[in-house]
């Protein structure tokens, strides 16, 4: 009556015969057990000896410090005894669960600091650390680039010396654990190689992104990255070939066996291969630009999150963000895997995704609003071409494989009359992405912003509700309705007319 | 292969034959969406909007509060999209999602007022209501208990009318949701009785709690307490009768039927008779025991605490507190059920139970906190004897149900010689809480609670460990140390030797 078809999150997924709906089995072992009354009991204990028997100090500013901290503590005691299960089970679940609810503390901590105004930002820092809250000093970048410099006598390969800094091994870890994360060679080679773009593309806005031709290409990409990556590889290797046979400590006989399976409790319960098949339809492809773009926006982060913070780049906060994403990331991006992979049995985006979607946006929100100036510094003309011919590529690309290619040749006909006619308007009435482009500042003003949403929100419509949108488009295009935005556009329209 | 054995959770458990692993099926409609992406989208928006587009304002004090706020209501979209669900469906999952969260919430706030000083915890109300944080004026509850009042002409039952106030319904309702809670007739009962004795034993300290004895045993014990159980154990006749048979809205033919399906929409998706049978073991017996004691003492708090927080009786965030306590009970106490029940499936205490322990006990510990000394007012002498002679009735009613009635009779002598060495022992050298009772003041000082403290631990070993206890005891108990106390108690001795 009840067929297995998959094992999944250490259980096992089982198919009703005749019956459409899902069924899913958890199997427990019977001998854990969840110590929920045990932590109740300790933690009233803890708060009875902490508020009753101690003396309360005086200090309004250490007390509010030391609730709050405290109720972190109980939200992190309630949390890992209580909170939903992920989907990793190594070493211990209540390990994942107590990183499930760092990522909720952390949030929250976030969306504090983006209620406040820059200047209290700032200073609120000094109350984790009184060492923080004190503008950084100008960083001198600056550095000559050639390999072998024949000016310096006593070792004419000075420069490629002092790039083998402590850099080199974080580069490689990092990407060794990326690839652990994403598992797939394709899309971290993607990855890898757009930061470097993005690198290059930022490095007016932030000095520390400017570096060596030689240090962006050999050193970063092929070097470090590309070792993490061949490192990682061969250890998904492993890891998909590793038989998963599990049988409780107590039951291995030999000492020898008994140490190598406290050792394999490090390792994970079962493995799933990554298989992110992004042509395969247009949701997959969709998520997988969404997934590289939130995995180079929380990497953009890192840099830009310290330098609004004012966070000196040795802070040990700095490395607990790296910490953070390293347990969070896997879990995440497990959890998209799952929601992609399975859409009828998982309809919910798994909760750590969820957070560290979240997390990321956050972030960026607390960068865009401390310092909207270097954000918006005017990119330079050729690095927003090349931008602009990339994005064009892609959209040229999804709209051939998703939409052109699938359609009949009347159809077709018919797309390419539409493009004809959007161009024609487009050459007599430029919508404003245009000009902005064209003018070499994308996001010069608030204002601007305003109509950047329209356009996000325009072509959202107009995804779901092409003919009306195409009809009105059609129809108002020759009374100097601006195409995608919307709604009346007449200060671009003044300023395209001056 | 797979045989059901009994319905749960909305779901079914199945067991497998010969297998001793417990199995739990959910079965998932597939109608039902999560909308995670979609809460997550509408957030950005709103985070883009509120942090971005807006103007900051300048103050400090009110970005602190708007940050905080930001973050609960962050919290909550989280919790309410992606927390584990709890037993309840009806009406709709996200609806006891939402009050866990609340619990959280609420829980999260206590421990922070719990770690202020007294003079701050009260001011910090301010930050909630400008109004709070100032001291109730003193209330006269003094009056006449006469039923048939001949002093009065105009209306001689003045004084029953007087008590026909908005309590009457209050309590009715009251009492008929708290037996949907905890669906007994015994155990509802044996609390509405002792909560009049607790009023009783605690004039001295709230003098709100002083009535007429007409208005504790027949307003409140017999009209309004009776009827609102007597309702309650109508309502859960016809429930536990109803014919749980669901279907889907759409599948109704008549509009008469489509009405009735979304009226029962709010009526629960099954429903567990619970039987507590408190007697059939001593885990049980321990448990009603404490359940009972929970629930007297959430009573309590709700009368403590706005006492010691200078809150108004009719004030909204009373009002807020009894409503949130009717969501959450119920689940809480389903979640025992099932966790009491059923040792073998639930290891778990439940999550919304082992928040409102939590709440319970905090908020008991911010009543000690913040005034102690209306807590420690010496109970009188007689309302003593009273409740030693309970719980002595208590103690030894538990000790013959389970341990002497089990044991043989060789056994039964031993056990009886032990409580005589006891209680010789005791003639000779009372232990402290003895003498506290004798001195009317179980409470008088710091150091007392320090050896309750002590007593508690001791009486935790020596349930686990009884034998080296015993014999610590019989061996210790002629140089002087205490019984239970398990340290020196000098202080005590000097005490009973002057």
């Amino acid at each position: 009556k009840c067929t297995q078809t998959r094992r999944l999150y250490g259980g096992m997924v089982y198919q009703h015969g005749g019956d459409e709906r899902s069924v899913v089995i958890e199997l427990n072992s019977p001998k854990k057990r969840a110590h929920t009354v045990t932590v109740l009991f300790i933690l009233t204990c803890v708060l009875v000896y902490v508020t009753l028997l101690e003396e309360t100090p005086q200090d309004t500013t250490y007390n509010t410090k030391r609730g709050i901290v405290a109720s972190i503590l109980v939200f992190l005691c309630f949390g890992v005894t209580q909170a939903k299960d992920g989907p990793f089970t190594r070493p211990h679940p209540a390990y994942w669960r107590f990183w499930l609810c760092v990522s909720v503390v952390y949030e929250l901590f976030l969306i504090f600091v983006l209620f406040q105004t820059v200047r209290d930002g700032r200073q609120f820092m000094k109350y984790i650390d009184p060492k923080l809250g004190v503008a950084l000093p100008e960083r001198d970048y600056g550095g000559n680039c050639l390999i072998y410099d024949p000016g310096n006598t006593t070792d004419p390969w000075h420069n490629i010396w002092d790039k083998m800094d402590g850099f080199v091994p974080a580069h490689f870890l990092g990407w060794y654990i990326k690839t652990l994360v994403i598992r797939d060679w394709w899309m971290c080679m993607i990855i890898s190689v757009m930061f470097e773009f993005l690198e290059y593309s930022l490095e007016h806005q932030l000095p520390n992104f400017s570096e060596c031709w030689w240090d962006h290409w050999i050193m970063d990409v092929l070097v470090c990255n590309g070792l993490g990556i061949y490192a990682g590889m061969k250890t998904l290797g492993w890891l998909s070939m590793k038989p998963y046979q599990w049988q409780g400590l107590w039951n291995i006989p030999t000492y020898k066996g008994k140490i190598k399976r406290m050792a394999f409790q490090f390792t994970p319960y079962s493995w799933v291969k990554f298989e992110w098949k992004p042509a395969s339809n247009l949701r997959r492809w969709l998520a997988v630009l969404g997934i590289i773009f939130m995995f180079l926006l929380a990497e953009l982060n890192t840099f830009y999150l310290k330098f609004v913070l004012w966070m000196p780049p040795e802070h040990y906060l700095v490395l607990l963000r790296l910490v953070f994403f390293v347990n969070v990331g896997g879990v995440a991006m497990r959890e998209i895997y799952d929601f992609m992979d399975d859409p009828k049995f998982y309809r919910k985006l798994g909760q750590q995704a969820w957070l560290v979607a979240a997390i990321t946006v956050t972030e960026f929100l607390i960068v865009v609003k401390y310092d909207p100036r270097t954000i918006m510094l005017p990119i330079p003309f050729f690095v927003t071409q090349c931008w602009f011919l990339g994005i064009v590529l892609i959209l040229s690309w999804t709209l051939w494989r998703f939409f052109i290619r699938e359609v009949g040749v009347g159809a077709r006909l018919c797309l390419f009359s539409y493009v004809a006619v959007v161009c024609r308007w487009c050459h007599h009435h430029p919508p404003p992405y245009l000009l902005w482009i064209q003018n070499g500042s994308m996001f010069s003003s608030t204002e601007s912003i305003h109509l950047m949403m329209r356009v996000v929100f325009g072509s959202a419509v107009s995804y779901y509700y092409p003919l009306p949108v195409f009809l009105f488009c059609f129809l108002t295009s020759h009374s100097g309705l601006c195409l995608f935005s919307l709604s009346d556009c007449s200060s671009i329209r003044k300023g395209f007319d001056q």
